[in-house]
């Protein structure tokens, strides 16, 4: 990616702490350009999240493009907002600003429409990060212009562990109609899902190293991973909360940041325990013979197993995996196995120190 | 486990390749008692299996135990017959001798019945291989009986990824019914699943290490292996067949062949994807305050890991969770998450040096 | 059915208000030969449902039969007590004298393959009033047994309109995957569910009729029904109980007590909204040519319409039906359309007297 | 409903034989005031049904109103097409003159929404005879204008036997999640389905009546019912097939055509055997104090059903039911339970005169 072609991309988002982030890394990565910022209910009520999408745009001074709001609850399934991990605006922790960015009056799915009819075709990438209702409305009421779309690349989904349940995620379990619409419309998806985000966690080594960017956008972002982790810390012994949101943004604007591989990915709608998972098929062929990817890649587990192990002896699997699923040339769906955390908070740093102070 | 006190099991299968080694691998091994054989429609029909269970009686020279037939088909769930797999006979390729053991007369749910009534509470651990359905039966016709049962330790799930489906395994997807109620009906459940059994492979190198047992019998096995292999060599390429059966035996033979870890394991028994799935919640706390147990842990992919990373740095996530589940006293499901391959390989070879020539 | 050749029944029942009435009915009815009653948990616990068919032995001085015990418990499904019907012990209202008869130590399920096994093919009809339960271990069991029963006519299931839910009936809902398996085992059954039960309700009216027998069994009917009814005449304005269970005995003692047609017939267990549901396929030809069945046949509403219009045009629509069903020449499920109420009181009340006083 | 203010529609639909005749009853009925016309893919894929739309407005002489073009797929649902039915074309069978009419370019649901916001609160009524996907996805992209929409008065569903599946109608299983959203919207739904369409037949007397009105549109009907007609009568021996789709404009048109009462209505998407049956809860209270439903109302088999016993004895209990549901006045879900097929004739037939000859 260099600076010459930055990546344009639509931000689909509720925020949501993380998707806070998530928009200001979107912003001020130079690998990426944000044409528009669209939200759906997901964290909070359509209403709540579309006042924070709007106050970050204050926040993180975010000018020139439209945001637009979406759909108010899910497609099928009932409404599930997550106050105690968002609290009750969505955003609880720390003072927002009142915005001065104005809403575009056009539906969220209309407005998305209207971007993807008006770029050339493969030429933007639509980034959600919440649940997939808007998306998939794009995609029913749409469906001439799904081919257009460069790709969906959404946080969401698990293979190893769900959250919300053994094995589904939130933003899939929030609307799992929508998700396997959009896992199945087409284009190619890549899944950024708890496989890799529970992997990039704001450890208070991180959240040091971020505070010496020093600005106002870097210590509001602080505020948030402070009230964000608390439930993470607390219930979940995790030493920080996951970077869920920002990962996917980081996946689009750097792609070495997370390694993923070509698999068959549905969502189960149905099912007693299984409702909202995502379904990922990895039942590939492995050896010499075939090139075929490594069975196992999803469970390597941690930096060290990036950087030692894995780098040596799933990297080609990886690599032939791509060429080699020879059977399953349609394949469009992507799961990130792996993520290189390093790389994913250089990206972030640099961003806020070019966002700079905005004096919000 | 010493000599002195052998572990006594009853093994429920449907021979069935695997299930054959298995079957004398209990025999063999030192450690174990064998109490009777029961068999389950599965990986033929019930007349074939048991038929195949008499035979391997004449093969093993196994004498002085019953051998009972149990349930001819699943609770609910149509049958299924993989006939791709184990053949017109069930256990096609070698040459199977007339059986010279008669079938008990009781119905293999009774004689485990009258089994489990006549030892110490605790004494007997089931050990199914196949499909669950004589094992559910016996829970629901004497259920108190459930509680003198020392335990079952049973092949069958995945958690990573399942063969008949993405997310299921053969065994549980042939009676998903009756697996939800082994997996929920009281007693210690250790599931023995793809996530270790495919690291367990009958590659030519372990398969020339058995040849130099030099018996009829191990002969006898190369011949099974030679069959069962070649569906797993040419279409996955899998550079040997998954010793899926006789691990469970072995695991119980010596509990040191798996590392497992003590987690909610169900089995959907809805679903449009995911029907036969086990559901592990591995969504445990980790780090350093709570000792909970590692979230990844599952995913430590091969016997390198196992002998280096994971053994230094899960190995005590794993002992931590075992006691350390302090909210879950009465979870009683484990799953098993690595294998230590040599040590199941020297366990087969030494049962296969007892058992010496049979002359079958 | 004459006197000389009366039908031999096992009664497999949860007492339970109408399976008390279902019993005495079952033991004073002159066609009816009944050879044991075996028990099941559904309206109450199993240990309170046979201490009550234990009582109940006494209360209709039932003699010279076995009362055996079966499953505790659904096979899968969680249990459910319905105890604001039946109350805390099941058959709440009437003093229950203490029982003298004493339990048949076999399994119910045993003692039913041990009936089937030594009367002749096809003699014996089994009449469940309760959850499926045993009689689908029964057929799981024992599946060389199932050809030998003559039939099941059970107490359950409904097309029209649930008790529970709005598709599904009790005793259904309690074991859905029991049902399954009962209405899918090949053996003849007929289904006596809310769409004939609902329409034989002990009003005023049928009960001063029946308190003209004058004996002190009909008293204790009299107080079931008082106790049983509440919940129906205040809930749901019901001018008395329905006779659920007593009318399955009956159309195996007279079947000109009930209508049925022959139709496919199946359970849902999987579902949001209709798990438990008998799912009866009247998707029929009709008209002159085919003499198939009249799909609204179900739809005929009381006794006036069955004396009436029913009678008239439909009575034949349900006789070619029976013959006509050329393409289904498998088909051996039936499911009851329209009653006779009269005929229905008159052989109750016939019972009563033949059992007379009993002194209990 | 008076010449003076005829009811706003708009039509949704896809043509489809009875939609064509349905298209042109909108039309021609002078109580209905067609608005426009929106089709969905169903009987035929999107581009097919949307020609034949054009071409029956050039057929019907339809001027003035706006034909738009919706969902060319269901929401999650794989497509079925049943040209078993409808034909090739959707519409085969008579001669289809060229469309002179033109599409709009907006896509249907945009369009719903603009007249929707155009018109009074309340003043239209929405008839979708189609599978629910534009509805589901107007509902779901512009929740602020549900409210202002009159009804909805839909063709599809069944209570009593579906005729895709034992308990699925075809418009319900072809979109079941569309379905769902649709009758848990809010807004007043009637659901005219198959309980009363499958008792208004055009029998070869019915069309002789029809073929009277001697013009050109008429004899264009015929053919339509000729071709339509023949699966029923050959496949189902019915007498004539029947009028679903024009049955559903004719309860709008003149709310004494079918009789109507209220209930819950939900629809499964889920379930192994009734994925796509509308769970219509009938369990409600009957009897003298509560003045509720008769439970049996939905059996009411046939017209002299309704003009003797069920005009006597059940017409007050729907008349009571409507306002009775006390403990339902958020209830706005209403099951067409009977219909006067006359009436349905007399209003096509008025309908036609008027049309008159059209030279198309």
């Amino acid at each position: 990616m260099t600076a010459n072609s930055p990546q344009k991309i639509i931000l689909d988002c509720d925020p949501g702490h993380d998707d806070a982030i998530a928009m200001l890394l979107a912003w001020g990565n130079p690998d990426l350009d944000l044409l528009a910022v669209t939200t759906v209910a997901g964290n909070q009520t359509l209403e709540k999240v579309t006042k924070n999408a709007l106050a970050l745009a204050r926040v993180g001074n975010i000018t020139g493009i439209p945001f637009a709001a979406g759909a108010d609850r899910p497609l099928v399934a009932p409404q599930i907002i997550p106050e105690e991990i968002h609290g009750d605006s969505g955003l609880d922790g720390p003072q927002l600003p009142a915005a001065d960015a104005t809403q575009d009056p056009r539906h969220a799915v209309n407005l998305i429409a209207d971007i993807i009819r008006d770029n050339e075709p493969g030429a933007v990438t639509i980034v959600p990060t919440g649940a997939l209702t808007n998306i998939a409305l794009f995609a029913r009421m749409y469906p001439e212009l799904v081919e257009r779309v460069g790709g969906v690349t959404l946080m969401g989904g698990a293979h190893h562990a769900g959250n919300m349940t053994a094995s589904a995620e939130f933003n899939i379990l929030a609307d799992p109609e929508a998700a396997k619409i959009v896992f199945g419309a087409g284009w190619p998806v890549t899944m950024v899902g708890l496989d890799v985000t529970h992997k990039v966690l704001a450890t208070p080594e991180r959240m040091a190293q971020l505070a010496e960017v020093g600005t106002d956008v870097a210590a509001f972002i602080a505020e948030l991973v402070e009230f964000f982790g608390a439930a993470y810390m607390k219930e979940r012994h995790y030493p920080g909360p996951p970077m869920h949101d920002p990962l996917a943004v980081a996946a689009v604007a750097d792609p070495q940041v997370v390694r993923t591989i070509l698999a068959p990915i549905d969502v189960e709608t149905q099912g007693e325990l299984t409702r909202g998972a995502t379904v990922v098929d990895l039942r590939r062929t492995w050896g010499s013979q075939a090139g075929g990817q490594d069975p196992t890649a999803l469970g390597t587990a941690d930096d060290s197993d990036f950087d030692a192990h894995t780098s040596a002896s799933t990297a080609g699997a990886a690599e032939a995996g791509t060429g080699a699923v020879g059977a399953a040339d349609s394949l469009r769906t992507r799961v990130a196995v792996d993520v290189d955390a390093d790389r994913f908070w250089t990206l972030l740093i640099d961003a806020l120190q070019r966002i700079g102070n905005t004096g919000f």
